[in-house]
């Protein structure tokens, strides 16, 4: 049994997700693979210049205050970034280049952590090292390599495939080609994975 | 203890969230203020001509198969209506006009069952009075009363009340000024009326 799990670093609902996947998964039996794709391409494409909670301020401010009492809920720390959406692109370059390696969900929480919880510039090579460092035993060398003209390829084709398979929003889940959107479905996703066993 | 239920005869979520609300809140002893409003203008205001579900197509496209999965999971019945969103504008003109009546939670329900469950067109006259003929002895009495200037007022009045209350999209839950959106934060808008006991 497997979950897709879609995220992006600089989306709010993505981090209690990101935060929570690895060990619901892991109470299920079910495999989860990483999956970062960028949601500006995404946003532009449907004629969105920044993210939907800044053009539509009133439904940005609910949503502060909800991720806000989500985070409470999950007894996960939170504090308002002062930058949002913050750039995640090398953040996601690393992560796509590297998706299978071990130490892969402990640096997706790290960048999480940094973003929506410290308030750190996500899209700085050093705060992306820093979150490297506990981790890896050369993080410059790996920020070069998720910086070749390959590693940049491969997220631009995983942010296309993000858009083949309906993909509008972060966090999503695919299990098979069943999606569903939204830190608020991440157990149903589950239950899916294991009902009906992709 | 109570929960004010912001709720529009259009909206899917609203759908499960109505079909579900009562009973919920029976068992927690909350009482519950039913508000219909229109969705329209909110929408028009930030630029929408029509529901962002059939604006964002990929969206829309995710939402009938969510709303779906969602109804079957609360046992509720579902068929996608051949139109949408369904003008509910007489049905909220009634709603709001006798929100205090004994009949107006049953009255809800059987809208949103004639349109999401029956395919009904609910803006129809025939239709409102067909859901009014099982709770009051003169349907059309109450209609016509729905439609004087007075009742028009009211609901005109109730839509800039969401407005002003930070309200974007249905259903919604206010519990004191403390806001919750979508049929998803249902549960948890009853459990802060139960904490903060507003």
């Amino acid at each position: 049994m497997k979950v897709d799990f879609w995220f992006e670093f600089g989306s709010t609902y993505s981090y209690p997700a990101a935060m929570r996947i690895e060990n619901l998964a892991k109470q299920r039996g079910i495999e989860v693979s990483w999956y970062p794709f960028l949601l500006g391409p995404i946003f532009h494409a449907q004629g969105w210049k920044d993210s939907p909670f800044n053009i539509y301020p009133v439904m940005g401010r609910y949503m502060w205050r909800d991720v806000e009492r989500v985070c409470m809920a999950c007894k996960i720390p939170f504090r308002r970034p002062s930058e949002f959406p913050r750039n995640g692109l090398l953040a996601a370059r690393v992560a796509c280049r590297f998706s299978k390696e071990p130490w892969i969900p402990e640096f997706v929480r790290a960048i999480y952590l940094a973003n929506f919880s410290d308030d750190q510039d996500i899209s700085s090579p050093e705060t992306v090292s820093t979150c490297l460092s506990k981790l890896v035993v050369n993080p410059i060398k790996l920020i070069n390599e998720a910086q070749s003209l390959e590693s940049k390829t491969q997220l631009r084709k995983q942010t296309e495939k993000a858009v083949q398979e309906g993909i509008f929003g972060a966090p999503s889940y695919l299990v098979g080609k069943e999606l569903f959107w939204g830190n608020d479905r991440l157990e149903e996703a589950l239950s899916w994975a294991e009902k009906h066993g992709a």
